[in-house]
């Protein structure tokens, strides 16, 4: 029988583990909470495939070489992103690679259409008053959505999402994309440049990957031909956005509202509990005080819907590599 | 020159007073930030119409006589609810009373909708673990709003627009009201019942005005008809919710999310900053700190636009009795 073993596995992924599991008898899938390190390669010992999630901890030659010595060449992960993954080590080993490029769209959409909203409406700001038992209205008042121009940059998957939802709302959307889609041409919503779009849209979110053409995409640069008052959410990746360019612009009044959910500088610092500990990033410290900034780390993804696609997704991965077959998901390196 | 005082105006109203007046030069209008009490009163010596906006203090016949005493019998409020009339004084002393009973609905639908999303995606549980530095993605997981069977309770221009919304996010959407709309008839949207709607309803919003036959219809006994995990958002009006009831809900784990913006002794207690006084509420005090409920103090309808439609609204009221017409918004009571 072909064997799983799964790191990292959160307590919200074991439904969806399970249930696969019963669907495929002729797998057997174990997993561990903790993390696939130099250090806890070795229980992979006796597994076919090696399943993880991104967690920040690099994946090179000292775990790599364990696994190919335990004669073990598939890896197969439970998210997109590979920053983790050193495929020059990968390749030397000759291993089988999967992510999961494509889940729930709406997990991310709707993060990122909600927490624009909640800036709009200076929703923040009214919930750190009422903490405080100031039910005073004023000056707390906030802009309808449907009265905004939404801008979204990049039209894949999410970005479609996006504009629908923003649409719902009423808003009046324009879009930016290097590579149109059929649909949102039809609908009329591109504009040519992003200059015009920065120069029309009163929200701004940011749906392209985090190609190094993309790279601070959002510096002093782009925030300065943005409508005063902009509000800007980023559940894309963290390198689209210049971080101390966001912050000049809070200072200045520029920028009425920001929603981080990814961060240039994350890795390590997400998905970990800093309570009552040094908290590392006086950046991230900051903005997260802030009444007009939304932080979140990196969960615009975290839905029972995109985690069951995530789980499911990657042992189907792993299940094709086993049997022989290429996985839509395997990433050619 | 006719002269209309407006008392009680915030800051933000400002703005919308003066264009007004600077569209209408016959009507002179003067605006204080004190509110019509007894005490007050006798500000509006020479006026031809008082402005307010309900403030949760009585207008009987301590103020009204004082005004009918200087030849004033003309109230216009910049809101809808009429609570602080004593319509029998007004009656005695003939005035003419209007309030703003259609303005922005997308303020209020909007507000509703935002509030239901966070809930659903358990997004004020991960602000409150972020404040706290808990950058932790776990037990935070959310439920896609598109999964989600929304029931909207009320389909009048408010609620319509919530269904709007929720559409847009891609969610089912079931609605009942006793008057149907020919428009969600034809879409299919109604049930026959509330119990129906209580069956199938992953959230559920009200939008019915607070009439004594919809005096607590949100109770024990409605509670237990509905789904396990339930979220409940009312900013239509506190009286159409048993609190105590939905306390009792959230402590047995039945309702996942309660996001109130309207409260039914909320009088005297919305609006006042009670920061470090005596916060004279407990069960407020108590769900304020709940991390699956949001309270906002009946700040729903608080958006540039919704206010401008207000003040504007009130203001050609008050014209329009002055040039000898009944306004559209003139109540007949």
């Amino acid at each position: 029988m072909s064997k799983i073993l799964a790191y990292g596995v959160r307590e919200d992924e074991q439904s969806a583990m399970q249930r696969w599991a019963s669907q495929h008898p002729e797998v057997q899938v174990d997993t561990t909470d903790v993390l696939l390190t130099p250090e806890n390669a070795t229980l992979a010992q006796g597994y076919d495939v090696v399943n993880i999630l991104q967690a920040g901890i690099p994946v090179g030659e000292s775990t790599l070489g364990q696994l190919d010595q335990m004669g073990i060449h598939t890896l197969t992960l439970r998210n997109v992103g590979t920053d983790d993954l050193d495929f020059d080590v990968l390749k030397k080993y000759q291993f089988n690679v999967s992510n999961v490029p494509r889940y729930s769209p709406n997990a991310i959409a709707e993060h990122a259409m909600i927490q624009m909203a909640r800036l709009f409406r200076h929703f923040k700001q009214m919930d750190l008053k009422v903490y405080r038992h100031n039910l005073k209205w004023a000056p707390t008042i906030g802009r309808e959505v449907r009265k905004q121009t939404i801008g979204i940059i990049g039209t894949g998957n999410i970005g479609r999402v996006a504009i629908q939802i923003a649409q719902g709302f009423g808003a009046k959307v324009i879009a930016y994309d290097k590579y149109r889609n059929a649909e949102i041409e039809a609908q009329g919503l591109y504009v040519d440049s992003l200059d015009e779009l920065y120069a029309q849209a009163d929200g701004i979110s940011l749906h392209v990957p985090g190609l190094p053409e993309n790279h601070h995409m959002i510096d002093a640069k782009a925030i300065a031909k943005m409508k005063d008052q902009v509000v800007i959410v980023n559940a894309g990746r963290g390198n689209l956005v210049d971080t101390d360019a966001i912050i000049a612009g809070l200072d200045a009044g520029k920028i009425d509202g920001f929603g981080m959910d990814t961060y240039e500088d994350e890795g390590g610092l997400f998905n970990v509990d800093w309570e009552g500990k040094d908290f590392p990033d006086t950046r991230v410290a900051d903005l997260i005080t802030r009444d007009n900034v939304i932080v979140s780390p990196h969960t615009a993804f975290y839905t029972w819907t995109a985690t069951e696609e995530m789980v499911e997704q990657s042992l189907d991965a792993g299940l094709a590599f086993i049997t022989g077959n290429t996985p839509e998901q395997a990433i050619n390196y």
